[in-house]
């Protein structure tokens, strides 16, 4: 019975929509995006039925609409959906940011915002566009919901069907938490991840480097291959989030570089083994 | 015909004893070490073929002599053998920092220096002990030795031998050379991973950060997971290019931050351009 719209068919809305599709959630999933060969790719590996040709038809008689491109995109979408939206369709995204995607909903959406409720799986990847996709991407995997008061109840258990459908763990939050949150385990290690490339590579012995480095260096900075457009728009998103989190690390990275200079042995060890600790017990 | 002694049979000393066994390279080979546990370990698991319980006659009469302990332990290690080093014995270790240890090696010695030649198989991992030996470790991995002036056209031969033959990559170069370039893709990371991991535990909401930790965080974060006794003494003895290197990625993460204060989009797409383009590109 449900028909879903999907703007941006990469890893994500590819995913998704693959899942959707293969488990009977959707009946009929269509498909919005900016790169025709990606589309094309979509269509070919049958993660959408079609690409839109008639947008504000589709708008408008789509039980869901999900917002899946690079977070900047957003507001320009949410502008095209507006005036075609019917009651009874429900919008989500699958931003990595919370706050500024609800502020911009809230602005374009006005009193058809209750239709609209964030979200954020959490099962990223350095890969990306629809050859990535993968019916099982989701499966066992965190997805945060960020409804406020206004969300209507059937935004909430539209869109938590949908993820729940795709073997989902739900959880729900306040957008500022989930931000939060986000920038301190995720979007932190990115800027550093890249960081540490970047650094690498204005080097006169880079080639050197890369030809030395191991499985340490490989693992650290795999994230460092994600899509720099998707981060830029992350980064300028959850800038206040993000700049305390650098502030907070830099005054880590401060002591542990004064421990050095004197050599604080027990302190050094200290740090290691609180982390060394942390990191064995965790389990993803 | 060799017989090997290896003072520290963990991860490394212990996966390159099974392979020198299992080769045939080596005929005769004796563990010695501080952990009783772990030196049952690899009895029961035949990486060595005894405990040494004559340590003098073993350091005596052995062809090869590796010293695969925390670096720290260099110099008692090195105290130990000389008095009974005989003249056909070459002596190498598997540290990750080399300017110390050929220090220590030239001081303690003396006239055997020449015997001595330091080496780093580039095949860590944050696995540790005997119990984690594997036969093909080295297979296709790099190892560094750091030969000087002193050091015999012998003493370089065995142990590239001794290298080649668990199926390493051998690459010489001089110490200094050596812990430049692993201060910036080994032990900066190491920093940087121990820190990250540091600063979540010290939050109120830890718990909550790390259950929603995902792929990305895992993968950056695996190298926090290493010994944090190994780890002190690495950064202890490479304190120098250490502090070089922290100095610049805090210079790197200070231009970033600038950036994103100044919402200077070009300057951020940029930099997370330059690390994806680096990092897809490479591969180990």
């Amino acid at each position: 019975m449900n028909k879903i719209l999907i703007f941006g068919v990469g890893l994500i809305g590819g995913s998704l929509a693959l899942n959707a599709k293969n488990t009977a959630f959707a009946s009929h999933i269509v498909g919005v995006g900016r790169n025709q060969d990606n589309l094309d790719d979509a269509i070919k590996l049958k993660l959408i039925d079609r690409i839109s040709d008639d947008l504000e038809k589709d708008i408008a008689d789509s039980h869901i609409i999900v917002i899946a491109t690079p977070v900047a995109q957003f507001p320009s979408i949410l502008k095209t959906i507006q005036p075609h939206l019917a009651s009874h369709t429900i919008i989500t995204d699958v931003g990595s940011t919370k706050t500024e995607v609800m502020k911009s909903a809230k602005e374009i959406l006005g009193v058809q915002y209750s239709q609209f409720i964030g979200g954020h799986p959490i099962a990223g990847s350095e890969k990306h566009g629809a050859i990535s996709a993968d019916i099982d991407l989701f499966k066992n995997k965190n997805v945060i919901l960020t409804p406020d008061e206004t969300t209507s109840p059937h935004a909430r258990e539209t869109i938590e069907s949908l993820w729940k459908n795709a073997g989902a763990v739900v959880s729900n939050m306040s957008h500022t938490e989930h931000d939060k949150i986000f920038s301190t385990i995720s979007h932190l290690p990115h800027l550093l991840a890249f960081s540490l490339v970047d650094m690498i590579t204005h080097r006169s012995n880079a080639n050197e480097l890369l030809k030395f480095a191991a499985s340490g260096f490989k693992d650290f900075t795999r994230i460092a291959a994600s899509s720099p457009e998707m981060w830029k728009d992350i980064t300028l998103d959850n800038k206040q989030f993000i700049l305390e989190d650098i502030q907070h690390f830099e005054n880590e990275i401060k002591l542990l570089k004064e421990a050095i200079q004197h050599e604080d042995t027990k302190k050094i060890f200290a740090l290691f083994e609180n982390a060394s600790k942390t990191r064995n017990k965790w389990s993803q």
